[in-house]
């Protein structure tokens, strides 16, 4: 191991980084190390790469845990600014660790980090080696709540995973540390004994005092404007909150406010950091992009290539591996706005097409039939008025030759045009349509500099924000490379193929060549060509294992697999059969969250798991090699789990549960525990509402007690997906009633649209509860999501609650109004009526993004949202809505509602008097509204509403044709409006009429 | 310097050293780190190689002075157990650091290493590099209050020095850190901002809180038996004290019990971290020398060589480099030894000749004329007595029959043998002589593992104690090897020469070709040679310089250079001549003590420095470089003690003496501003005895007020060795009178045994009262030197008091008991009588080994004790008793008065009734005894005393003659002896009578 953090440190070193020392006082990541945390802020160049024994008391456990340790090591480099190859540095630094890249699988897969305590965040990947992560990858955004320019490439690697994978031992004891010593030998006596410490013997009273006093140090040499020594306190505060963290000593309440106040003293530390090195005059330099700003290239020419007859234009836009949710998105986007350019400008006959390819590191659009230059046009140039232009003997006037003379024209080469009707002294210029080229090279920077995804980066390129940087350009129109620049990048015909490539620079010879040349270099740029190579192969390999895949099932997973690699090649993994005792759900879990793992099934409906998997590695590779780590690596996480899982069978749900006290939930909202109890009571009162019977009463009552426990057990904080399923089957092996148990796991569905709902009422009540409280108690805070931030998941939690309330029928009576009001009485904090209305937008604006989901048009969603407080009402009203729009009495009534509506002026009362009524229509509609508000049945459903509203049509119509109703006694005008009034708010509700009308439903007008 | 670190990690590693990271808290150095401070400890090897920053707030400087960080960078090195060749392994890492070792001076100069606070001590090197300090090399041998087995070799190096010298630059901020990158520029903003921290900013209180949290969890953790976060909390511990004392804040009595304090928890740490590691069971093996103990090597037959005429007998002890004052005491020891053992065997004939050799890395004898063999003898076993050996008949007794079958001879064999007179039984054996190399080869072990020195070490050779580790032994008989063993070392007939030789190993064909060997590989064994050659190449290097050296005043130095180096190659070095308005003292002191160059001055007489100095590197080297080096060296330590010049000039005295305070001299008896107090009043009130001038009086009040403040200036705090020079120097320039000056340089002799006395008075009565208050004080609390450990210089102080009372005429009448008195009554503590009868004592004991060192005999030595207590009285005794003991009256006298003395009992009380008298001789005696009292003066010189008291001896021998003092009657009796014990009281005091008498004097019988 220590050859291979040698080895590390030359190879950094030859790449002109400063090798510096941890830092000497204990750190939970490299990251923290001024040498990064201070560094990467500012304009300063800097690149270092150093070792950090990074210190972590909740990973202790007394040197026992096969992959974990109190401190383990890692190797961090930071690279600033960014400089375009960091990937590519980086492999040859895996190679410099002996690995063989050919042999092995090495993948960049999304992994975005952020760190709210340090105010930092960054996008980029775990690197994985066979499926193992060996090494975070980031480009650092932002740290101390501070945005860097430049950029810095973090890379950071995880060392006992990767000796251990090297050295193929499977405890990090047993590493060989050096020749002749085992890294237990060497280290686990400190292990045990700082586990010891950190789990069991630490002071609590002494370490509070500790961090007061180091949080106290910090905030005076930040006043002090010593940047350096506050920082050093912050990072030792940071470590005696961990320890007391880890000691169990940390409330809800101190873990929040110590949380502000760690972050509050780093932010405050990298801003004087930042200040005072431009007090120092930036020692080292500039590098932001505000410096680097390219001078515009005064009066160079382009010569722009032109082609003779319609050509292929193939556009190939480089990238490093692309998050694969952003794969398609992002062709999408191109291929629209590059066909809207070519449509725009003429140059996509309807003979051309456009061919759309992608994978994780490319997009690239090709099309066919591009014309080799736009039309020719004209321009009109007006000069003066005719009557203007000559005088009386026809010869020009001071006004036109004035005209002719700015025009650079001859006053007699004028002519005579029409424009808007009047003549007009002018011109008529011929306009040469532009060459294909110049078209295109004005076109394509704005679509790359526009590209956008769900989460944008910086790097080393001005103007451009991504996913991922973008880092080659290729444009040729059929041979001729179109020539622009965005970014700082220039286009060309360079294409990039494997980076195990020998040669990773291809050129390519035209644009009709880009495809034969990716392929000849083993990269399938089309996703379904890809996708169908990984189901044939994946589903081969499983015959072979005598199992099947499920890929209908797995249809999501194929398609982040299909987006994850740009040369498929399947590899069938085994792992001990043993471990098919462990729930299904912990094996899936993990075979597909966690390692992207097509589990194979017994054959035949969905059968049951086998000790198999196919793993999708990119590109060629030694099999066998590659089938090994990636067995390693799961073996690993099975063992995990499975420690995990006994672990937690030891102790019973109600003891679990006592954990939830120390988990937070938010400072003001109190911990899990409190929120669990705050389910616990909602759920009860909604229950009076559903008429649960006793038994079921029963079976509420008691999940309710047990409401979440599971996220305090050893495996649902490992793996988070697994809240319910764990909650299930813990409950079972407890000998909980199966009822109780179900309601357990009802409780957390759905977990995403989609999803299956509660299977039971008391399951259903306690996820409405769960939903509820979390959108009262947080609007009422104040932690309402913005822009793609939604931390607490409040958006699939509104989602989830409508499904419910739509699913269930039991429940289809509760408004979710109703429910929050419930919700808002068992919170910690006040909920104002604002909080509550928006809360409830909130939801309704879902449930109006969820029923558009299922098909339903916008102006019948929109026309149904007056029932958006009860989410089935709602449903049933938008289905009903859709039929009734084919019936001729619907329209009628509708119409008829509608003159109604619009001639009622806002604030209007409802209300009249029969004695002030002067025309037969008066009565009629008196009489018939009285009738109708009789027989309507409460919250009708649409269809019942039209049958029991239609009689008021006719007379509707009627009064309008024989009653002024704005009659010019007021006593009148306001008895006629009353009467409508009333009729109005009879309606109100039902549909948002207006909407009904004006809308794209082609009602009336 | 990245590069470097790099290099001697490789170097290190490829050595099998396990590289670590630093202590990931902040450490004063890399001893500290658990690496080092827990791992040396116990039998398990370990062999550790790591950097570590190491933080010395004390040494912060806002990154200004161009030597001193608060935190620079050391490389640790541990070898455990010393692998027997690690000086070679260093010299191949400075090779790894690209430094050609033909070309340099790299030397291996003594500097033990002792930390009181860690309980830590060993023995080693500081290795120069032309001349500058760039490496420790020690043999640990104690830690934590623990001796260490095995023994560790632990190799420090200094990184920034050794950069700044191979990278040519005189500021750490100018190092080129990386490639491109400054160390001021990667660093300096930490350095400054760190320093301000350490010496401005910490918060006093916050980090006193800190430390008693620090040093409360450390104990709290060893009470867990958890040693290494002990550890770990007693480096917070340390360091946090550190920069209490960086930033002023710790009194004397706190510095004191928080040493005290750190220094419990690091021994329990340590000890329970041996515990704990026997308990894992040791699980990295066991390498102690006790674990090594060689099987005795059963029957193998040892064959030794023999030669058949007297031949040449050469034994090398080659050893590591020996600190110079023990080259010649090691070489006088195996000379004499050798010799004797040689005379003892017979085997040195009187034409045989010993010559002795000595280098700082062997001790030579060439023995010439040493005989083949011992001479023959014969051996006498008595049997039974003749009388019983044959009965009547003369046939053998069953008693001889025994006696014969014993020595298993035949009874007819046994002869008569007469012993003690008496005739019996027996045999007569012939013994042949052993050869001579059978001799030698049981001698020399002995005397190899008799080698012993002022302080020594072990090391991985069993039963070996000595100064500094051997390595080789070479024993040749002619030219036959002679056979033995000693630690583990076998002998041979190899040498080794110079480390930088291309082969260091030389076989050596016979004993007379030991020295041309060595010769011709540039090494002169012989001292004297040596020493010449040094004089005269040094001598005309400065002639060359237009200067001289006084060889005569540098004898003391040229002694130790001779035996710092096996090949005394003389350079001459300048320095810049604007140095030279820097006080003389400072120049040399750096120069001789520092530097062991010898100074250039002007011809003739006490000539004035000139601005040259010669150094004498050990072997051939690139002249031009190592002259470069020194004189780098050399302008950097003027460069910094010019800086302490001027930053002492800008306080007065009194102001440098308010930093007294900070100065701790022990807990109880306070700081040294405590001390200088105290001095200030005992000499004042012993100035009264003195009876002084007005004006002395004056001189004595100011220099009081000023004593010892040069101890707080920042030269003396750096050259210990300038104390009252600096004083001298400091007040002449802050214009105080001449006399005040130079009783402050005056109170500070003699520094050492044969060093001027104080010039005059007050400067005499302050030196005096110095030692006393240190004798008084460090007597009371027990401070009291044992062995070798002398920490305070008792000895030297007594020896120093001594001296002046015996050299000051004016303090003559000053007793060091009455000076002890006046003194104790001026202690913060308690001195009892015991204690200061003890600190009494301890001076007597001085003295008389003065007295001895001076020529006097032992005997007249003890017999003056009696005046020890006034040490000028004692001396002219001792002088006089010299002359007396050819006296004849004197020893008539002597004679009588011990008659006295003999008789009288202990315990006798004087007093006599006259009426008691019978015989005249009774009346006579004490007629002669009044008279005498009455004629005596108190405290006589001897001479008068003999005079005075001679007319007692013609009636003592009468009294004798004609009295019966043991009379029967009881009253009788007393009234005799009463007399005589009144003789006795007479007499008591002027001598130690008896011992005039008994000893080697041979007065009387």
């Amino acid at each position: 191991m220590q050859d291979a953090l040698i080895r590390l440190t030359d190879h950094w070193a030859g790449h002109g980084c400063l090798i510096t020392q941890p830092m000497n006082t204990e750190v939970g990541a490299g990251t923290l190390n001024p040498a990064t945390a201070l560094r990467v802020l500012g304009p300063e160049p800097w690149r270092v790469a150093y070792v950090e024994p990074s210190v972590r008391p909740d990973d202790a456990r007394y040197g026992d845990n096969p992959n974990r340790l109190q401190t383990h090591t890692q190797f961090q480099v930071i690279l600033k600014p960014e400089p375009g190859d960091a990937q590519q540095l980086y492999l040859g630094s895996l190679e410099a660790l002996g690995i063989d890249l050919r042999a092995h699988d090495v993948r960049f897969v999304e992994d975005d980090w952020a760190s709210p305590a340090l105010g930092a965040w960054g996008l980029g990947w775990e690197v994985w080696l066979d499926g193992l992560e060996i090494t975070q990858f980031t480009y650092f955004q932002q740290s101390g709540g501070l945005t860097l320019d430049p950029v810095s490439v973090e890379i950071t690697y995880g060392m006992e995973r990767i000796i251990m994978a090297l050295q193929g031992v499977s405890h990090f004891k047993d590493i060989t540390y050096a020749p002749g010593i085992s890294y237990g030998e060497a280290f686990g006596q400190a292990e045990y004994e700082m586990s010891r410490y950190y789990l069991d013997d630490a002071d609590i009273g002494t370490v509070r005092e500790l961090f007061e006093a180091y949080a106290a140090e910090a905030r005076r040499m930040l006043d002090a404007r010593l940047p350096v020594p506050a920082h050093s306190y912050v990072l030792k505060c940071s470590h005696a909150f961990n320890v007391l963290d880890s000691r169990g000593a940390i409330g809800t309440t101190e873990r929040a406010r110590a949380f502000a106040r760690m972050r509050r003293l780093a932010h405050d530390a990298a801003e004087l950091w930042v200040e005072r090195r431009a007090e120092l005059g930036h020692p080292l330099g500039d590098a932001s992009t505000r410096a680097a700003e390219p001078e515009a290239a005064a009066g160079t020419l382009t010569i722009y290539p032109e082609i003779s007859a319609p050509g292929v234009f193939a556009l190939e836009i480089g990238v490093e591996e692309l998050p694969p949710h952003e794969v398609g998105r992002t062709l999408d986007h191109v291929a629209a706005e590059l066909t809207r350019g070519l449509e725009e400008a003429g140059l996509l006959s309807d003979a051309g097409e456009v061919h759309t390819y992608a994978t994780p590191r490319r997009v690239v659009v090709v099309a066919g039939g591009v014309a080799p230059r736009e039309p020719d046009t004209e321009q009109v140039v007006k000069g003066p008025r005719l009557s203007a232009a000559y005088d009386a003997d026809g010869n020009p006037t001071r006004a036109l030759q004035g005209f002719a003379r700015g025009q650079g024209v001859d006053p007699s080469e004028v002519g005579t045009v029409t424009v808007g009707g009047g003549e007009y002294a002018g011109l008529v210029r011929p306009i040469t349509g532009r060459p294909a080229a110049k078209v295109l090279a004005e076109l394509l920077p704005v679509i790359v500099e526009g590209l956008r995804a769900d989460k944008n980066m910086r790097w080393n390129a001005p103007g451009l924000s991504f996913a991922r940087p973008v880092r080659w350009l290729l444009a040729l129109l059929d041979e001729h490379e179109v020539p622009f620049e965005a970014g700082g990048i220039s286009s060309g015909r360079i294409t990039q193929v494997h980076r195990t490539a020998t040669t990773t620079d291809v050129s390519v010879p035209d644009a009709g060549a880009l495809l034969p040349t990716l392929r000849a270099h083993g990269i399938e740029p089309a996703v379904e060509r890809r996708r169908s190579q990984i189901i044939e192969a994946a589903g081969a390999l499983a015959a072979d294992a005598g199992g099947t895949i499920d890929f209908q099932g797995e249809r999501a997973l194929v398609e982040e697999v299909v987006n994850l690699v740009e040369e498929p090649v399947a590899i069938l993994g085994s792992f001990d059969a043993s471990y098919l005792e462990l729930p299904e759900e912990i094996l899936t879990t993990v075979m597909k969250k966690h390692q992207r793992y097509l589990p194979v099934r017994e054959p035949g409906g969905a059968g049951r798991l086998l000790p198999h998997f196919v793993t999708v590695a990119n590109g060629e590779c030694d099999h066998a090699a590659v089938r090994a780590g990636n067995e390693a690596v799961l073996r690993a996480r099975y063992e995990d789990a499975a420690f995990f899982f006994q672990q937690d069978l030891r102790s019973a749900p109600e003891e679990i549960a006592r954990g939830l006290d120390r988990l937070t939930f938010t400072e003001r909202l109190g911990s899990m525990a409190d929120r669990a109890g705050r389910i616990r009571e909602i759920a009860a009162e909604l229950a009076e509402r559903a008429g649960l019977g006793a038994e079921e009463a029963a079976v509420l009552r008691r999940a309710g007690e047990l409401a979440k426990f599971d996220l305090a057990s050893s495996m649902v904080i490992e793996l988070s997906g697994l809240a319910g399923t764990m909650a299930r089957e813990y409950a079972r092996r407890a000998g909980e009633d199966e009822a109780v148990a179900r309601a357990l796991y009802d409780m957390e569905l759905p977990r995403s649209a989609g999803d299956a709902l509660p299977s039971g009422t008391p399951g259903a009540l306690l996820a409405v509860a769960d939903r509820l409280d979390l959108l009262a108690g947080l609007f009422a805070v104040g932690s309402v999501p913005s822009g793609s931030s939604d931390p607490f998941g409040l958006r699939r939690a509104a989602l989830g609650l409508t499904a419910i309330l739509r699913g269930h029928e039991r429940l289809a009576a509760l408004t979710v109004e109703d429910g929050l009001l419930v919700a808002a009485r068992h919170q910690p904090v006040e909920v104002t009526a604002d909080a509550a209305a928006e809360a409830a937008g909130f939801v309704a604006r879902r449930l109006e993004r969820a029923l558009l989901d299922d098909g339903h048009p916008i102006p019948v969603v929109r026309a149904v949202l007056p029932h958006a407080g009860s989410p089935a009402h709602a449903e049933r009203a938008a289905v009903d809505l859709g039929k009734l729009l084919g019936d001729e009495r619907f329209l009628r009534l509708t119409a008829a509602l509608q003159r109604v509506l619009r001639i009622v002026p806002e604030g209007t009362a409802a209300g009249y008097d029969p004695g002030l009524f002067q025309e037969p229509a008066e009565r009629r509609l008196e009489e018939t509204f009285a009738a109708v508000r009789e027989a309507l049945p409460e919250r009708a459903p649409l269809p019942e509403f039209t049958e029991a509203a239609l009689p008021l049509a006719e007379p509707i119509d009627r009064y309008f044709d024989d009653v002024m109703v704005m009659a010019e006694d007021p006593a009148l005008r306001a008895n006629r409006l009353g009467l409508l009034a009333s009729i109005r708010d009879l309606v109100d509700g039902a549909l948002d009429w207006p909407l009904v009308h004006g809308g794209a439903l082609g009602v009336g007008r």
